[in-house]
């Protein structure tokens, strides 16, 4: 999906949520385990549960997102059975909804050998839209996932998370800051056509420096919700004229609820937040 | 595998070499390739034959080396069935060669809960013995694979390739480089029992730097061979009392040969490789 349709999708939809599938068997609804459990027996239960509760939870929010993110590691954990799940969920999305962006967040990266098997895997393999990228190792370890038309890499910028104050705030001898030097350098490796960057929503403030280095970049923002970021301050200071910003939800919509109707209730969240979304995209007149 | 037995290995073997298992299936003999075609057929020889030219690889290197090291990419670029001929060469080494310390490359990273989801994959479901972990996240990005018995981190410090320009050596004002960083932060997270670091051999003269902030824990070495660093040089200012260093080779060995007898030329060179390391071993008393 290239720059021009996601933007479209942004407008039709006056939703900017990427929901992500942090699939996590323990904490699924256990009705649903069981009635797997009971329909495929103690050893092919789990890719069938996964496969199931991601569907329902895609039909429910569909309508209120644009993307989708699953999340690696929490199919990885399971083995192959996990990825098989992985597998049979991007399928369904691919087949179902074909214009959501479907985001793996796998945080790869390597040497350039290595990350152009990387890159083999997920645009070829699986073939998604998407792909987070962890900057650590420079220019070759990044540039193998940009040759591929209408995908994008995510590189990772400012995450989130408490681990993020410890290199990514660092400043060099200039008072440029290791996020900033990411988001400079990483610009003479690609374009806002093929590369987003992650920023974390618990950064709110921060979205204007960002900003400052990337104009016109979208910028994928987990954070809100469960990590306890704000939308109105991420829309403020983040915002630019196409949107350009893909806010993440994960456990807030997923695990909304635990009952029958757990996709109900998830439909709920990601309608709530849509319509959080549609306010500040009026006031930006998107 | 704990410190005491990985150096008890390196002074019995006189070896401190490491196998990298980067198998692409279009670098191995091709005869090995068309037996497995024929025997399994179109859909179902892949596993097979990644599976047996790893045992034979295995097999043939073992005497000469302490450590093998499946590169994860290798394997995830084939789906479901790279993951189980990775599953399966795991299982392999670990009932043929419970001595050996068997390091996954995947070089994972995320917030906290996700990289405790990874530390489950690769520490209780594939139960490998160590990970390489990215520090760009933090923290609490690289905890939670430090909670487990006998299990290593190795951590991204000064990596091999062109691209550890880009960011790694990026100096702070009081003149701390990044990668110098990491080494000081990570060790108030982990310990020399339980953490190694990814130092590249192609940066030879700077392991005199590393083994100022980091003078008694395990480097994991890649960049020797293919990639052009000197065994001689990582030595002379990398080596210490323990040895304290794990250097990988990858294509050099396993793709040494593409004849029949791949196996046995891939022997021959870890031996050579082994043979120039018991004379470092021996320089150094061990």
């Amino acid at each position: 999906m290239n720059r021009q349709e996601l933007i479209q999708q942004i407008r039709q939809k006056q939703s900017f949520l990427c929901v992500g599938l942090d699939t996590d068997i323990t904490k699924i609804p256990q009705q649903l385990v069981a009635e797997k459990k009971e329909e495929f027996g103690e050893t092919a239960w789990l890719c069938p549960a996964i496969r199931e509760f991601n569907a329902r939870i895609i039909d429910a929010t569909a309508p209120y997102c644009v993307a989708f993110k699953p999340n690696m590691a929490f199919y990885e954990a399971y083995g192959i059975d996990g990825l098989m799940a992985f597998e049979s969920t991007v399928d369904y999305l691919k087949k179902s909804y074909p214009h959501h962006l479907i985001i793996a967040d796998a945080k790869r990266g390597d040497i350039g050998n290595t990350s152009k098997m990387y890159a083999k895997t997920f645009f070829e393999v699986y073939d998604v839209d998407a792909l987070t990228v962890a900057p650590y190792m420079g220019e070759d370890s990044v540039t193998p996932f940009l040759g591929y038309d209408g995908k994008w890499v995510v590189l990772l910028a400012l995450t989130s998370n408490k681990g993020s104050l410890d290199f990514q705030l660092t400043a060099d001898a200039n008072g440029e800051r290791l996020f900033e030097k990411v988001l400079k350098q990483s610009q003479q490796w690609g374009s806002e056509e093929n590369m987003m960057y992650v920023v974390g929503a618990t950064r709110g403030h921060m979205f204007e420096d960002i900003r400052r280095l990337a104009p016109r970049h979208f910028l994928l923002v987990p954070g809100v919700g469960a990590q306890g970021g704000s939308l109105q301050e991420v829309c403020q200071y983040g915002m630019n004229a196409d949107c350009g910003l893909l806010v993440n939800s994960s456990r807030a919509i997923i695990y909304a609820s635990s009952d029958k109707n757990f996709d109900e209730v998830a439909a709920a969240k990601a309608r709530e937040l849509q319509q959080q979304m549609a306010v500040e995209l009026d006031k930006a007149g998107l």
